[in-house]
């Protein structure tokens, strides 16, 4: 879901189209998080295991319930079309660090659930002995922190972001504006299928896009 | 170390003193992490503890080797006088994004490592009967969560970055320009006190201005 708007095939698509798949995602990964929580109560339940002692599981409900905040709030204000652009403006960083900040958090939570579960699970022979399955799982760990950094970088990586909105250009100094006339076309044609974010005048507009450029939040709004 | 650049106070400092402060900080941490993996070892050879077998140790181990590359790399390129400006241009966006991903990383291991201490340490009573030391043990790791937080919030913030270098202004659009003389009068105290990295000529500073805006990176190079 994070990395939807840098996908260079996805600059075509409409903007609410992505919008509609950056939360789809997102609402099945919530949904999967709650099923995976329950699954665990129910797990702890049975077993007579205490329930939110361990720093993973504080880790964990607290990522959680930030994620569904994360949900409801990216849902009213980006995705209903009531909220103005200057509010969309000045969230879009908040969300978007939020955003990755939350996932990093979840794949934290992930490596101490790893830990916990090794330690409690392997104990003939013992985890310090490294058998097998404690290296396969270590492995699996190492895997999740790369995953989690080949994310991070196509996130962060400014010429992965989708080009600017046909109103973005007026400001673009020389030399800084994207060639091909094909980026042109998709801009015009994406500025046409997305009528809910041209509703200000070209003069709020270009304030706007001084704003969008320093925070480094461009047509995603 | 990593939020010296985004303090206000700090961008009258000349860069090269900026660059000494986060290059020596690094290196005092460096030091100080030499320092613990050798008592580690010191510890688990001591109480015959097997060296290396967990998740916590292979990912805490890459970091730190990764942390080590980031400050040759670091004092290579950026420090010493020899690296061109176009080659500190393609590195800085690569050093920004391994040091933020090395940080959360650590911060990663070190929520691991708290989680076996816990486990092992606590035995009567348990880990999982909440005691004292498990609350207030739980607690230092959400705090350690929101430092981190509070960390990459201030580094990818883009109005606290250091202000553009005086060349840096030539291609600024009208209303994105600093505003304010002192500013300007740091800006060129700042060019005439570091010296090092007005080698290029102003039409290579131009395109590289037009490079760096685009990366997000301007003046900490």
């Amino acid at each position: 879901a994070i990395i939807v708007y840098r996908l260079p095939w996805t600059w075509k698509c409409s903007k609410l189209l992505m919008k509609f798949i950056h939360a789809g995602l997102n609402t099945i990964a919530m949904i999967l998080a709650i099923v995976s929580m329950v699954a665990v109560f129910e797990f702890h339940n049975t077993k007579n295991i205490p329930n939110m002692y361990s720093l993973h599981s504080w880790i964990g409900l607290t990522a959680v319930i930030f994620y569904s905040l994360q949900l409801f709030l990216g849902f009213a204000v980006f995705l209903l079309p009531f909220a103005p652009v200057h509010l969309r403006a000045a969230l879009m960083p908040i969300h978007v660090y939020s955003g990755l900040t939350i996932f990093a958090t979840v794949i934290a939570t992930a490596l101490m659930g790893i830990t916990e579960k090794l330690i409690f699970a392997l104990k003939n022979p013992a985890y310090s002995a490294s058998p097998p399955e404690a290296t396969l799982v270590n492995c699996l760990g190492l895997l999740l922190v790369i995953f989690g950094s080949l994310i991070l970088w196509m996130a962060s990586r400014p010429h992965w972001k989708r080009p600017p909105a046909e109103n973005a250009k007026i400001l673009r100094p020389i030399g800084a504006t994207p060639d091909g006339t094909e980026v042109e076309s998709t801009l015009t044609k994406h500025s046409n299928t997305d009528k809910s974010d041209l509703r200000s005048n070209t003069e709020a507009a270009r304030k706007q896009n001084i704003k969008f450029d320093e925070a480094g939040q461009r047509s995603t709004m």
